[in-house]
């Protein structure tokens, strides 16, 4: 079973990193550039074939080690 | 105009990042997690009219700072 899990901060949060690249996008003349907000996603294969204890096992992953639940919010996509 | 970039390491490319947090799981007892991958996303609105324009822009602003060509592969969606 194969997972895509994205994490991204939540609303509200400062997205400093994204802040960055958005002054850098200006900076190379992309003025139209606005709301950059940057996220990351994590691909990862689990083996076994119950469908449902694998996703379990994903969000388990999610809670302890893939994201901040603190400051990120996560999305899991099986593929 | 609101695109999301999604920026990965090409196949064959070492993902290290994705190597430690395979190691970090398998750490938690996640034995049965394979092949972690890691990327990043971007969200960004572009203003103006133009959809092509838009997205050509945003083309060349993987080209030129979100993404490595020489060992990222990156797809852009329009939202």
């Amino acid at each position: 079973m194969k997972f895509r899990i994205d994490v991204s901060l939540k609303p509200g949060v400062l997205d400093v990193q994204g802040k960055a690249v958005e002054g850098a996008l200006h900076g190379l003349g992309f003025s139209d550039a606005q709301n950059v907000r940057i996220g990351r996603f994590v691909t990862l294969e689990v083996a076994g074939d119950d469908p449902t204890h694998a996703e379990a096992q994903v969000k388990d992953m999610c809670e302890k080690l893939l994201a901040n639940p603190v400051i990120e919010s996560y999305q899991i996509t099986p593929l």
